[in-house]
């Protein structure tokens, strides 16, 4: 049976750009490896959620990954705190959190405390907050962040964002979402633990102040071995994708130089899931860059990461006894400097697949490609069949 | 307003294969009249039961015709079954059976008790069995195989296999695979007929045991008639395609030549079906061999049996007057050796249709074909409505 890598390139396809001569930074680079493994694959376009839903990069990995957002994400806390190193179970409520600056009003006067970096006391002096029959763990993230975690009985995440996400705007009592007795009580604990936060941190120079978002419910999820029998490994920059790798069941493997930015060793990353195949059926590397140039408008910057992943993906194209997946979580565009709906272009290529004509793996060279236009949760079903692995369904 | 013939051959697409020059045995066929068909309507690519789902025959011809899987179908016995020509009513649990040989620890030695030709005497004495309040029918199959159907109040077809599937295994107790009254009853009837259908065969030299399996339920099923108002037709060889067009309400019209091998007389076939539009506005052939050609790997003879399906469509091409629909019910890989999930070319071509560019009938070419990709369920809504019978969604 065939392994399985899958490169998820953050944000890699775009919309076309006047300055690339109307040409997607995608389109515009030069990257023969990509096209090489286009031309002895199946391409075709994603809507990673669905199609005209834009997603956020944590409903795209999830749906890419075969599981159904509806059914199993609440929000994006458990998948952070995860990411974070934090052990995350069952019902456990989680949440991103930042520290920031307010004034005597509570109003927010910079959301990110100067990008303070050095929070681990202030993160001590927090841990000590007592709610009666909730246990509080936090965790330091880069910089200002953090992820708080709450774990008790009767909660649900489906609760308001204490953040306004806006300065000049004061701090948000948090409130249910949908109302019952579990959401009234944990918007009320989350309401407790930022008074007694704020009571904590007042007299702080910058530090005064914690925000909290995206809180979410962690329910039950399958994990990846359970749900195709893939002993399945993770290779990751960003901590979301850590995070939402580790929740579902893989092994974080760590990778010297992968930091989720453009200096990111991509080389090493794609060398080092090549050697992970000796004890994995599955490997995910995830590679982040694109993402974040096109959010900063980088358009020509962007086009030349491409060039840089094409350059590590060369000894993908000698390895015909591997499927290889390449393909993106959703559209940034460097225009908007934002995710957009747009689908995106997905390549499989490996020994004896059904292929078809397509010589360019491109936004618009793949709209006629032989996988079609598929969903998201359509590809690891496609996947699974073209390792010979699916269940027959009838006899 | 035009009659409709549709040919489904069974696992005509396949993967490419390098031994053909990379082509798959479609593309490397000298087909003239299919791409005729092709080039003179319209193409597309075809998911039979969905994208990414690796059907059984069952399953795909089922979705082909337009019936929902999930509504009706539970297994494959029922099918089976009246392709033998029993008479199979709604609420009867139907099974495939095999005469095989056990030791005396009821291990089995032989699944298909020396592929034994003579069980009439055997299905005489099985037919003795009596059970409470359960009527039991046994009709003899090809060699050692027989279909088994038990109606009675209170039965459920959603339970495992007597068959362990495997030699050097015991014969299993059939059990719920949901657990109700129902299934509970019917495991019981089960496991009560198997044991004393060993104490009748103990003493028999070969087929000492009878093992069952693709236990199903038969729900209603709306007729074809019913649905499509359309009096229609079956020339096939197979008795699984026979049973399916029995159970919904078709004509089963035998042809000499028929045998759902190799050798089938696929012209006289065609001619019959071309003859039976005095009578019937839909005629169904199915044509089988491409698909056992392609399980035992041969895509040598798969290749030149295509060719001998093309010679025999050659008064298709001349007839305008027909809706003449072409396709496959599933990919069976000559490499794999079994079906794959690979979507399947399909073509209709007739008079004053809705046309595309596409040339060749054949598993690439048809990717851009003005069907698009669509699922099996669209087929039979855009034959009705090409021959002007789809009714108004709307006013």
């Amino acid at each position: 049976m065939a392994k399985i890598l899958l490169i998820i390139c953050d944000g890699l396809s775009d919309r076309p750009v006047s300055e690339l001569g109307g040409k997607t930074p995608l389109e515009a680079a030069f990257k023969p490896n990509l096209d090489m493994l286009a031309l002895s694959g199946i391409t075709g376009t994603m809507h990673t959620v669905d199609i005209g839903i834009r997603p956020g990069s944590d409903t795209a990995h999830l749906s890419i990954f075969g599981y159904d957002i509806p059914k199993y994400y609440t929000g994006r806390g458990p998948f952070e705190a995860a990411g974070l190193g934090m052990d995350i179970k069952k019902g456990d409520i989680a949440f991103r959190g930042n520290f920031a600056t307010v004034n005597e009003n509570l109003m927010v006067v910079d959301r990110r405390a100067g990008r303070i970096e050095k929070t681990q006391n202030l993160i001590k002096s927090l841990e000590k907050i007592k709610i009666p029959d909730v246990k509080i763990f936090i965790r330091k993230g880069l910089g200002h962040r953090f992820a708080l975690t709450l774990r008790g009985k009767n909660l649900d995440g489906r609760i308001s964002d204490t953040d306004p996400h806006e300065t000049h705007k004061k701090v948000l009592l948090s409130k249910p979402l949908i109302e019952n007795i579990k959401t009234k009580k944990t918007a009320k604990v989350v309401n407790n633990f930022t008074r007694q936060s704020f009571m904590i941190l007042k007299n702080e120079p910058v530090a005064n102040c914690i925000l909290l978002r995206g809180a979410g419910t962690l329910r039950y999820i399958p994990s990846f071995t359970e749900k195709y029998n893939l002993k399945a490994a993770c290779i990751a920059g960003g901590g979301l994708y850590k995070g939402i790798a580790k929740i579902l069941g893989m092994d974080i493997i760590e990778v010297k130089g992968a930091t989720g930015k453009p200096d990111t060793d991509v080389k090493t990353k794609i060398n080092t899931a090549l050697q992970l195949f000796e004890k994995y059926d599955f490997v995910f590397v995830h590679i982040k860059a694109c993402d974040s140039l096109a959010e900063d408008g980088n358009f020509i910057t962007k086009k030349a990461f491409i060039e840089k992943i094409d350059q590590a993906l060369k000894p993908l194209t000698k390895r015909h006894d591997i499927l290889t997946v390449v393909t993106a979580d959703h559209t940034t565009s460097s225009k908007l400097k934002k995710h957009t709906a747009d689908p995106v272009p997905v390549l499989i290529t490996g020994e004896d697949i059904h292929t078809d004509h397509v010589t360019k793996f491109e936004e618009r060279a793949v709209l006629t490609g032989g996988l079609g236009h598929i969903r998201g949760l359509n590809l690891m079903p496609i996947i699974i069949d073209l390792i010979g692995k699916a269940p027959l369904y009838g006899a």
